[in-house]
């Protein structure tokens, strides 16, 4: 996942994420009414709950996802593979309809990198090139900032044939806030080491682990400056780094080969239970399909993946369909800039108050510990219950969390959401590294979450009225 | 380290490591004589315990090798290096005497090192080429073996022009004894793959960790075989490629850039604290000054250096010098064949009855737990004393445990043994690996080790007697 500042800073503050401006007019449920869950519905969710707890499914799609596509880096060779991978799923796991949804973007590659430190204590230090890097050598003297606040105050010019080196260290933390300032370097740092005349950037990777894994991840330069290669160093090495530089000097030559290299289209691949009564009424729920290229991807996001898959899998063989449909979206290209989601927001944009509730699991495969929407007033009952619902499986309402990323564009549409908050402790120690493989993932976990999932869906599809989704009366098109 | 297979048959069988044969008219105490610590000598014990635990010097001195010198493969550019820092690292400490002893071998050279697997599961997996593998590129099919003797097993040709693959998971266990069958299956695998046809070797990391990070090692082709590139796959790629395996057969491309180039003359540094009464007998401790070239060398074995020179630093800082010398031994080359052990006991074949106790610190960083010597039956009450006096450290008496790795041919040629037996639970996570680093190091630990490491080679000095060091009748050089 890329967490977005929005979502981070709700994270942090542990804040509602703001709930979508509406046309009270457009609001499908007339003024008075109350949403609710049907007892009818409530009395399944326990049998719906059990079987996917039971349930190897959302493990065996992971598995499959991860060993046989692999990494899946948006616009290589294994994205097209991996569109193909989730059309042939969707359709062998019985979903009614399978269809795709054209995403393009910039193409960036990754070919080689390298970094060594010059001179009396010559040695290589393990890093990554950050996505959105251009390639090139440069060889500098290092200066350290203890966090980005210090990069930011270096004056214009001050860092000119030198290599900006940011040595902030994430802090680890359940909902994952801790990545807020740590993802900040990496989207931030880059443009201004260039503004201080820095010919290169490095930082020590926004990450909790202590192993030799850089963490990638996408960065982005300002408009008017010249990019210069920039790179995240393993926690150990950045620790290195740091106690070479406290020594005296410190030479690096930073030797990156990767780029932008045109357009790809990729698709979004999308998978529906249809619904028994409003069929043309989702429910979605989803994850994104590609991920970075230094792991497999598994707790980013192929567990999302085969946890909503999964989810939907379990409600469409109860005894009978619920109301609404089951949409599951498997989103492309989400690291880079939630290209998948823009794009599906974009295609959907007239279909706003036909999506009943969204939901993304972006955040791993820890157990989800919590559970908030951003349903209206009228709604609140109906999410009390299926909070109600979820509670066997260790799961509180809060007031926290927000969409996962690929729905922020829809949601600033109008959408309403729901956040299935996963425990994300460990998330930060895999997370954009080589770890990322389907090894870390509990798959005791990984059932509780398509548990949660399968249930939210169920009743949020089978609810007497909406969550308040609705077309946003400013048309601020993203 | 590299464990060699007389020890760890030791280790597996918790035996103890055998005593060398010995000519009893050799032995240097007179018959009946017991050898005894002195009460003086005991008295100074606890102070030197003491102040090793409260000092950070073993620390220091680690991270100043692991920081300053880094990867320091025999044969480097590194290697020279850390030979200069430990000739100057020995002369800051103080130490009376300082100087080299030259250890040529064959170097071996790694540049590169890629493996992919072909067709519809494209995808690289994370290895790296065993120490001694020639490069060169191949593709074959993959044909597993879930262990050696299954390997073993496999008919002359039935290999050909295919890849062999061992997929033994090497057991976790404090002493370390499963490396034992997992270092058989780097030493021998090859060789074994060869034999059968193949044109390529990989094998499932000796190692316990769950990371993207191989374990490296040296590995031997007999003699009339044509050596195979030959390799480690990390854990994690290890499970995937055996996933994949399960799917049906497997093409993988194996490229490694790597091989033996010439011969190269390191040196064993060597450091001395002067005895006050019998100069010329030496309790040698010490460790290896090499590593291997992917992690900084930090549990394997930067520790040790730290460990056995601070110990004799805290042995001279105390109000009087013991009787003996102390020698501290920084290893040449121990990671591809213990060169520096062979060369030193070749260069003090005539010394062994000088030597009354060798010891090398060469299994990590963890609490030393077990203590144990070679001493002969006119020693035991000299080692049950110095029992005594490390037990308030944790450590006990214990029947395992055998010479460190470069202790080997002096042992043979008949010097007594200690073992200060090391806590090796995490040990092969880190071992031979990109994350053999310093932060794996726990200070507390490594203090402890210095201060068991002070209180042996002090009482050990101090002893009035021997422990049954004495040059043995075959003259059975190595």
């Amino acid at each position: 996942m890329r967490l977005v500042p929005m979502l981070l800073a709700a994270a942090v503050a542990a804040a509602t994420f703001p709930a979508p401006a509406r046309d009270a007019a457009a609001d499908a449920t007339p003024a008075g009414a109350e949403t609710r869950i049907p007892d009818a519905a409530m009395a399944l969710a326990g049998q719906l709950r059990d079987t996917a707890l039971a349930s190897s499914l959302a493990w065996d799609i992971t598995e499959s996802l991860t060993t046989e596509i692999g990494p899946r880096l948006a616009g290589s060779e294994a994205d097209a593979r991996a569109v193909e991978w989730a059309k042939a799923k969707f359709a062998e796991l019985g979903f009614d309809r399978v269809w795709t949804e054209p995403v393009t973007f910039p193409k960036w590659v990754r070919r080689s990198e390298r970094a060594d430190v010059l001179g009396p204590h010559a040695q290589p230090l393990a890093l990554t090139a950050l996505g959105g890097s251009p390639g090139g050598t440069v060889e500098g003297e290092i200066v350290r900032f203890a966090d980005l606040a210090a990069l930011e105050a270096a004056p214009a010019g001050s860092l000119a044939g030198k290599i900006a080196f940011v040595d902030y260290r994430m802090e680890r933390a359940r909902d994952g806030s801790g990545y807020g300032p740590g993802s900040r370097v990496r989207s931030r740092g880059p443009s201004e080491a260039i503004r201080a005349g820095a010919i290169g950037f490095v930082m020590r990777s926004a990450g909790t682990d202590s192993h030799r894994n850089p963490h990638t991840g996408i960065t982005r330069f300002d408009e008017g400056l010249e990019p210069v290669p920039s790179a995240a160093l393993a926690v150990p090495d950045a620790d290195q780094l740091a106690r070479l530089l406290a020594r005296g000097p410190v030479q690096l030559r930073l030797a990156l080969d990767c780029g932008w290299d045109g357009e790809y289209t990729s698709q979004n691949v999308i998978g529906e239970m249809t619904g028994s009564s409003l069929p043309d009424d989702v429910v979605l729920i989803g994850a994104h399909l590609d991920s970075w290229d230094l792991g497999t991807g598994a707790v980013d996001d192929a567990a999302g993946i085969g946890i909503t898959m999964a989810a939907a899998v379990h409600v469409a063989a109860l005894e009978r369909r619920p109301a609404r449909s089951i949409r599951v979206v498997a989103f492309a290209n989400e690291e880079q800039g939630l290209h998948g989601g823009y794009a599906y927001a974009d295609a959907h944009a007239a279909d706003i108050a036909r999506h009943q509730i969204v939901a993304e699991s972006d955040f791993g495969a820890g157990r989800i510990y919590a559970f908030n929407t951003s349903a209206s007033a009228h709604a609140e009952a109906a999410e009390a219950r299926i909070a109600e619902a979820l509670a066997p499986l260790g799961i509180e309402r809060s007031d926290a969390g927000g969409p996962g990323p690929d729905l922020i564009p829809i949601t600033r549409k109008g959408a309403a959401w729901a956040w299935l908050g996963q425990d994300g402790t460990d998330y930060f120690d895999l997370h954009h590294t080589p770890d990322d493989t389907l090894d870390k993932i509990d798959p005791d976990a990984l059932a509780q979450n398509a548990a949660a999932y399968a249930v939210f869906a169920w009743l949020a599809a089978e609810a007497e009225g909406d969550f308040g989704s609705a077309q946003v009366a400013t048309a601020a098109s993203d």
